[in-house]
């Protein structure tokens, strides 16, 4: 690809990549959200989801760690707040941790992690990693998944509320509150990436990292299924649920 | 050293490290505060601190990127809205380019950083670079020059108030409100090396940490005297005041 595309073509090859590589088309995604799992998995789904969660606030301050900008930084750094709370706010982590309570997993089990599933792991750092590492047109790319989870999390609070009777109003409230989040979030870097991206090295660039994050997200949801619902091989040491 | 130190030990040859290696025993401290400079020197040291003023927030965010726990991600944050401000508060940095428009400097010139000293450069860099690679430990550690700071704030805010007839109240801002932010942040940092490092490696890190932050300040102000002192070498590029 050497031809340079217009901003709003641009927008639409990234808009294309979330409709064919979003892990809202996983598998594991339809079945939690058509009430297809039993408790068991949905704990591991939560437990294992709360590595990604508690990565992002680390993820985002390393993207601020390399903003020369002043008014950029003080833009993303809502991010920061968003996730781990700011002042009487306590943010998304906790609200993910209300989650893992209601579902009667242990709290400080959960924040340690330790029975997380490493392909988990090993997918959340690489995402932390590539913003660490890749220029800030790339970093800012990455987040724009979030221009996909509306929807995703408006199915998630519908699906789960109606199919499961342990998933209460109280334990969606995550996903609630990201549904004001994210599209605000996303817009700002959309229109960044619009406005950023200007050679076609760029834009292949921008374009890759997307899909980049698109598999760091779906990777997640590879090894949920390969662990917990097909073959069911739990690797020594990650959660078991009891049966 | 082989000897584990008590933490009161420790804090004791931490503030020793400040009697003897702070910036404000630099001779081109002592002729700034004693009004020794002309103009041309203000603006240049003005200019060139502005470079680290201006790199503290992504250095922050740096370390806390590798901070794991949510508590201390909060605390931390707080320093980087000090410096870029958030809501109504314009932050630290504002302040500093009001100092460097009272002293007739141009704003996007003194933000380009192109008149500032590659040997400012070079230690401020190599502080972000620190915090980013070094454990959290003593990157936090590298903090603790903020023990001294008031001491030289509170004699700038005198010294150059009296001496010279174009800096204003207005202008020296931003060291009155370091007065206040300072001691909060580095009582924090200083109760988090106390408490974590218990190895006598650790300690001699630690040590280390805040003797390399007492070199990041020196050599900045060895390079402004070198070249706006004694013997005047201005670098290609930099700054030259008019005369």
């Amino acid at each position: 690809m050497t031809e340079i595309l217009s901003p709003d073509e641009l927008e639409r090859r990234l808009r294309k990549i979330g409709e064919e590589r979003y892990h809202n088309l996983h598998p594991f995604h339809r079945m939690l959200h058509g009430g297809k799992m039993n408790f068991g998995q949905v704990q591991a789904w939560a437990l294992n989801r709360y590595v990604y969660q508690s990565a992002i606030p680390r993820k985002d301050a390393a993207l601020i760690a390399k903003l020369q900008e002043r008014e950029l930084r003080r833009e993303w750094i809502r991010r920061i707040h968003d996730h781990d709370g700011y002042g009487n706010d306590d943010g998304g982590i906790e609200r993910w941790l209300k989650l893992t309570d209601g579902l009667n997993l242990d709290r400080p089990y959960v924040i340690s992690q330790t029975g997380a599933l490493p392909a988990t792991k090993f997918a959340v750092e690489a995402y932390v990693r590539f913003v660490y590492e890749r220029p800030t047109l790339e970093a800012i790319a990455s987040s724009l998944t979030e221009l996909f989870a509306p929807t995703i999390h408006a199915e998630r609070i519908a699906g789960m509320l109606e199919h499961y009777d342990f998933i209460t109003d109280e334990l969606v409230a995550y996903f609630r509150k990201r549904l004001d989040q994210a599209p605000r979030d996303c817009l700002f870097a959309l229109k960044f990436v619009r406005e950023n991206a200007r050679t076609p090295e760029q834009q292949v660039a921008v374009l890759n990292a997307l899909k980049f994050k698109t598999d760091v997200l779906w990777a997640q949801l590879d090894a949920l299924y390969f662990a917990y619902v097909d073959p069911g091989f739990i690797p020594p040491g990650a959660f078991r649920p009891r049966t």
